[in-house]
């Protein structure tokens, strides 16, 4: 990772930064389960609304990426938190999600979660689910068909989850 | 089941009842992983508000039971559905929640979903387990200690998943 990243909690006058980053990746449809026609305010409360809480990596100004942090389920699942995370096109090869995912890792320990899970990671990610592994997430699940690939069709999603 | 049960979209009228289900389950917080304090006000909301379909069972007037149906995920995951089902303290063992499965399977293939994915299956809840399973549905993944059972304590939670 570049030595001037900064990763600090986003904010309301980080919108323009992060819708920046969020729409690419919403518009392509082949990574999120989310509607590619969604508005700029509906992806900003998806990604920023409490429980939510936003992230933003940056260096000299540039927005390099964004990651929210929130409980998975409430009640008797709280203490599982579940993250979601892009890179910024220009940023992405230069270490940006490891980055965010150790901070994510650490920012979810200070708050106390004891574990942390990806509900729905699409198969064709096969970047998002190396780096997820390699900081020792395992594959709890495996949902057949669930993701519609825009161009690959019905692929499977991996549910993974890491105890903290 | 009894022969006069009959199930339908639930309305605004049907609060009471609904919440007469309702508070009994997310109060004692061993199913659901909801707040055991939720308000009634939230409570309805999470379980009829857009885009789940809410649904009731009753009997001479009397409510047996509730099931809400909706996409799991958004643009390519939402060929996905998901349910919640809760039947009433008295009717239990009656056959309601096979009943309402039943239901909820033909409203989800008459709504054009592809598969049912429950997302949370507290492991401790045999009795669903033995229901969805006898239905055809399989255990897509396991998630360890990723619910606190109010007595039992950590225990883990079921993904399953079922094609139309």
């Amino acid at each position: 990772m570049p030595d001037d990243v900064k990763i600090r909690a986003a904010g309301r006058a980080d919108e323009d930064a992060l819708w920046s980053m969020l729409e690419p990746v919403f518009r392509s449809g082949d990574t999120y389960a989310i509607d590619p026609g969604i508005s700029r305010a509906a992806a900003l409360d998806y990604w920023c609304a409490a429980p939510h809480r936003a992230f933003i990596a940056e260096a000299g100004g540039e927005p390099l990426g964004t990651y929210f942090l929130t409980p998975n389920q409430q009640g008797g699942g709280a203490h599982v938190c579940n993250c979601g995370f892009v890179t910024a096109p220009a940023a992405r090869g230069r270490g940006l999600a490891r980055a965010m995912l150790e901070h994510a890792l650490q920012a979810a320990r200070a708050a106390g979660f004891r574990a942390m899970q990806f509900n729905f990671v699409v198969e064709t990610n096969t970047r998002a689910i190396a780096i997820w592994s390699s900081y020792g997430f395992d594959v709890a699940g495996r949902l057949p068909g669930a993701f519609r690939h825009p161009e690959k069709g019905f692929v499977d999603a991996l549910v993974m989850y890491k105890h903290l």
